[in-house]
């Protein structure tokens, strides 16, 4: 059962603006590129889970937010760590942490969140409804102890 | 003194993902061009406002967030009305509610929110500072009544 | 029979990158809405062409290309201009010619073209295949006449 | 003298659109960052190139083009693989070939090309300048021989 999964990104010259650092919301792109390697990393795809697309399982977002806290610059690195806030019966709420280092430092640069539900989709009215998270796919995952959220943020001196 | 904007905006081919509607994130970019729409309303750039990009001011986001009610289709007119929320002597917070028509019927689709704070850029150094709203700008904008928030709910039966 | 079409649309903040113009992958974003637009000017749609989405219909580029002549930025206004170039049986080839107005002169930011092929989609095995254009939409469209390549190129003195 | 550089990418859910594939602007982000990370293997910068931002050097796009031939859909991995073309006094062209894996076969996807004039900026008047790419770039790359561009294809048999 996992709860936690971290990737690393750079930024891309396409993901800023002329502010010249990245535009907020390529933030909530980079939120999902992670949870969907997190979902890879346990064997899933978001467009395949629980028997392929032919199911219709998808995971449509119902809330998302985002904290900034210092900029991200062209070509910086970015580690981006996910963690698992909530699941309930419809929908999982993951947590996320952008940290990158400067001057050898650890700086948070954001903290975001996405409250995804599970829905399958009526292939002749194209609707969609929320189902309950197939089993497979909930033995899978848990929610992450109250310890791994404060974790780095002692560590690195980050509030 | 205007605390209000509406505009509307058609669904692009690539706002959509895979799953057939508008993809979460590109309501960001939405509420960020009806901020822009409504400085524009009052004669004012986000990029020239109180003299110029030479100023370096700037609006970084220190905030947003998103709740999704209805899915966005390709091609739908989508209605973004701007609230101000709150204004404070370095930040300002906008609301934003999408509203699509259904059937005749109007459809809350989204209710989004940002929150940006006022900088200068020290073009030596190319930090960022927080800096209080310049009175050109502040004399222009103010907090929405509690009861601007409520319309269109009570009339459309929207929650 | 329609072979022109032109709108107008505003670089929005999302749209710049860190060079403080816009990204130059939308303008191909800038086409395909331009081209959609005059698909709705003569009552279709590309999702629904031909009888609608269960016809399962679309229009994939084989071929896209943009030659950049002059940057545009932040809040600026394009005028877009669309021009059939080519009608094969299977294919749609248009030009498109991005000016604005720089001191009360225009002046040319770009043109580029998209090469589209009609195909239906196999809804079994999901791959895609060209098919012979809808006589509903080939009669709508023709090419546009040389003359109309050329013109705004003398009128504004644009190469 | 380089005169090639490979990267792999894998194509994200906000990189598709609603025909459930990548959207074909995209294709030019993927270049783009393919063509950034082959200066960063050379120890070079776009936004640093030859001393720095300070020297306000920039590399905007005179030509882009793509052609299309399979598509990529979500999470697939394309390999992307870069050639130079040309390299003049003040431009350079690169090439793109993009290949996928379908059944133990390399598919070619796309094949593409950039054209990028390197530019100095005026930071009094923001007016960008073609200048003579710096040595110190120069002496870096080199164009590739013939046989590096049908290279993969005999190999593979692709056209």
């Amino acid at each position: 059962m996992a709860y936690e999964f971290r990737t690393t990104r750079r930024v891309e010259f396409a993901d800023t603006d002329l502010a010249g650092i990245m535009h907020f919301s390529n933030f909530f792109r980079f939120m999902e590129s992670t949870e969907h390697a997190f979902y890879r990393s346990l064997g899933f795809s978001v467009e395949n889970q629980g028997g392929g697309a032919s199911l219709g399982l998808g995971w449509p977002r119902v809330r998302a937010e985002c904290e900034y806290k210092s900029p991200l610059r062209f070509e910086e690195e970015v580690e981006i760590r996910l963690l698992v806030r909530e699941v309930r019966n419809r929908s999982v709420r993951f947590e996320f942490r952008f940290r990158k280092m400067d001057d050898g430092q650890a700086i948070e640069v954001a903290r975001g969140a996405l409250t995804a539900v599970c829905v399958s989709r009526d292939l002749e009215t194209d609707r969609m409804k929320a189902v309950v998270i197939p089993p497979e796919i909930r033995e899978t995952i848990q929610v992450a102890p109250e310890a791994a959220f404060a974790e780095g943020e002692e560590q690195d001196g980050l509030r």
